[in-house]
């Protein structure tokens, strides 16, 4: 009998923001698998709390902007994902976030359901809520809708709706970005977390005189604007 | 010494989909608050099976329309909550999903942060997330941008924007919600969990032919047109 799939997320990185049932999970596995951006993975301190250290095997995942050599990588590491599944392994692939959510697992999930495996997915906290929750605001609230743009091209800062919006991994287009709330007269609404939940964590209240930052985990929110029905 | 205000993210009322965070504070907590729409709370069952029945203090909220009434019930719930607070109680807030997220949690955040209570928000999974995780579809993926829509007013239904999409509580206007999908030729991107992680639950994979579903927690997420860039 063939194994099955598992997509977690882990939270932000904090040992405590992820959930009970993809802790169980990752305790049941016989293997676990996490994406690695070639220095040691954001989620190793998580996975030596709970313990986890003996099951883990490593993916290197290098950002390709070529589509053709991403599906090759990513056909790569499925096939070494599928091998344990037809060994009958239970195989727990531990994502930061959520597993859907801008996920390296998506292409492994696609392609293990592709081949009739069975997959399931457990959803986990997303950095839009807890860079919301470490600056005590609301994300939304009441009619407001959210905007949810990766900054992984300044092209996406074109028409920018006017409610609530939250800019992920805004490192390599944080000049851009704040040049372009300074221009619609929004930039006040802004406040920033870095690598929160993970070591060296810091939180910005306003991007006034801050410098672009060192980490790829660093998100921006944007408070709606107050002709926005707010519930308060 | 005065008291702390902790709001708590449940996620989808799943007992397991809670995070180790917010259930360690539950258990350490004085009082749990939580928001009950007048029959029993969605959350009971979560209670009940980590055994914190005997802290809970049930809110009723009703839905009120009027900015003025709807601030003077919060006026009034946070008093309840002051006042513990001012006898140095912690106290819990618990809310499905994440309190910083559509939540009941954020009046009484800003009311309490006013009042320079010590106030910490811990993150919880987004319903968005959830229903993406059982569909075992990506919510967003590499360039795609994600905006969510709460549908308490068909009026914001108008100027969708093209690409992903999540409408929440969609109960009181799902007529025209599909109405207006089809007649935008997307209605086939759609798919719809209700009451994903309660008694109940329900998932669809389409919209064809299902009617409105009888539940408030009913979230439709819609997958990004293939135009916008998959890592698939």
């Amino acid at each position: 009998m063939s194994g099955k799939l598992y997509g977690l997320g882990a939270g932000c990185g904090d040992i405590e923001l992820i959930t009970i049932k993809a802790l169980r999970i990752l305790r049941e596995a016989d293997c676990i698998y996490c994406a690695d951006s070639g220095k040691s993975s954001v989620l190793e301190p998580l996975i030596n709390h709970w313990g986890l250290q003996d099951k883990i095997r490593r993916l290197s995942f290098l950002m390709k902007r070529d589509k053709a050599l991403r599906a090759a990588q990513h056909d790569l590491i499925y096939q070494e994902i599928k091998a344990e599944l037809l060994d009958g392994k239970t195989v727990a692939y531990l994502t930061l976030g959520d597993p859907s959510f801008y996920s390296t697992f998506t292409p492994l999930q696609q392609r293990a359901l592709q081949d009739h495996f069975e997959v399931e997915t457990v959803a986990g906290v997303i950095a839009p809520c807890v860079t919301a929750a470490r600056a005590n605001k609301a994300l939304v609230e009441g009619k407001q809708k959210l905007t949810i743009v990766p900054m992984i091209d300044a092209e996406l800062l074109d028409n920018l709706p006017q409610h609530a919006l939250s800019f992920m991994k805004v490192k390599f287009h944080y000049d851009e970005l704040k040049a372009q709330l300074e221009a619609q007269g929004i930039l006040e609404r802004a406040y920033m977390g870095v690598r929160l939940g993970l070591e060296g964590e810091e939180f910005f209240p306003s991007l006034e005189d801050v410098p672009r930052p060192d980490s790829y985990f660093a998100t921006v929110n944007m408070i709606a604007t107050e002709e926005e029905e707010s519930s308060l």
